[in-house]
């Protein structure tokens, strides 16, 4: 595996891979990578020829009062579990590479689907984000591009974009993968003390409470909701800022009476720390 | 040539072309097709092995008191002189086809390059720029893009946008096409009447004048803007939006003793018809 650190050098050899007629699979992270990120990384290594992770803490989709520098750095051992599961090119550029101009040109899906869940309070976030993934697509020219269920909002709002401005490519969404306790997998998950840890495994349980239910008839998104936030305020440490239901794919809001597939997703703080976690709940 | 009239085709052409291994020329119009356009397509199709013409106006880009319903659509004229210059596929979508979604997802170039010229009165204009030829990138894939030097902002904004979003390809601005008299080819000359056609030649004439000074050792910023000025109110049918001098690439201040390449652009008014022309001051 290589890594390197300048777009000149991912476009030579992203130039030479698309001569030699393979397809290319993009995994695109803010590394500290996981095992949430190895199943991507090994998704994309078994589905196409050549296999890109980009590992950059990308400062725009931050917001000024958010984590951006205590964010974890772990670009050693993003390197080794990246070539472990299969990729070529672990590409760890500046942001001084990846924002050349003193003025930005935004990439910005508007609407309510960056709007709601994690758009209302991290106004910036999804603009940041589409902005960083569209110069990436343009950079790696992906066959398939690797996201996880875990981050759902973003999903969907990159299945926005790339169907809005027709890049030419497909996002595949990869399911949450869970610690044994069933904590969903994050880099952030690092921040939490002892207790804030222990208490966190509240939402994967509430959730799974709420999916048992759907699953035997309830079909009332109020009642769905209130059992979530009920159960999660049982915790003492937890600090909901939403339980929110949607539906899919473009985040319009929840039928009363549940007839099609829905988003019930939670963002939670534990201390300092934000958490979110989802379900889908399908018809 | 082909004719294609749905995103499907298009994206179906493009793969098989570029699976051919051909290069692709890209020429973004709004179509009403003139002598301008035509030497894109011919440049186009001289340096490529496949040249598409798009022919859309994009609604996007007009601000709700400009011309959109009035601009005149050529498509049969189009096809013709297209096809005689050399291209493969007409591109003709209907605006539903080119923006899918309720929402829209924008693509922006912000700083003073969009705020300067075109810009102030036109505050939309550019976002609407950057969004359609976004799709069309994304849609043609191409080597090379080809823009007329008449729209220097829109071809600086462009280049920005290039850099900044890494899109693999290459801008290639073509010189000015004018009429026999010097007026630049616009489709919006048609709008022009007798009177208005014969006064709206100043702008080529004060270009001219202040290229021959600069030529001749004049350096004065402001001195340049004035003569360009005074010459186009001699026209008693003008009416001047703005003639400003920028520095290129990314139309900073202009310098008050001219050292650097500099774009001298003008925006006038003839009865309702707004013309824009510019000449670049080369040091």
């Amino acid at each position: 595996m290589k890594l390197v650190k300048t777009v000149a050098e991912l476009q030579k050899i992203v130039k030479e891979t698309k001569k030699a007629g393979k397809s290319i699979g993009l995994v695109p992270t803010m590394g500290a990578l996981h095992e949430g990120h190895a199943s991507l990384i090994k998704a994309a290594h078994a589905e196409n020829d050549f296999t890109i992770v980009s590992d950059f803490v990308n400062p725009t989709q931050f917001g000024p009062t958010e984590d951006l520098d205590a964010y974890p750095r772990t670009l050693e051992h993003d390197c080794k579990l990246a070539e472990e599961m299969g990729a070529d090119v672990l590409f760890a550029p500046s942001p001084k590479e990846m924002y050349p101009s003193r003025d930005m040109t935004w990439v910005e899906v508007t609407g309510d689907i960056t709007k709601v869940l994690c758009g209302r309070t991290r106004p910036i976030h999804f603009r940041g984000v589409a902005t960083v993934v569209s110069k990436l697509f343009n950079l790696a020219q992906p066959d398939k591009a690797y996201f996880g269920q875990k981050d759902a909002q973003q999903a969907q709002v990159l299945k926005r974009m790339v169907k809005d401005l027709f890049f030419p490519l497909e996002i595949r969404v990869m399911p949450i993968v869970r610690e044994a306790d069933g904590l969903a997998k994050s880099s952030r998950n690092v921040y939490l003390n002892k207790a804030e840890r222990s208490a966190a495994v509240i939402l994967s349980k509430a959730l799974a409470k709420a999916k048992a239910a759907f699953e035997a008839g309830e079909r009332d998104s109020a009642k769905l909701i209130a059992l979530v936030t009920e159960m999660i305020q049982t915790e003492p440490l937890s600090n909901i800022d939403y339980v929110e239901m949607y539906q899919l794919p473009d985040l319009t809001p929840a039928e009363k009476t549940v007839t099609a597939d829905h988003l019930l997703a939670v963002a939670v703080k534990f201390g300092t720390t934000r958490l979110i976690d989802n379900i889908i709940l399908q018809k």
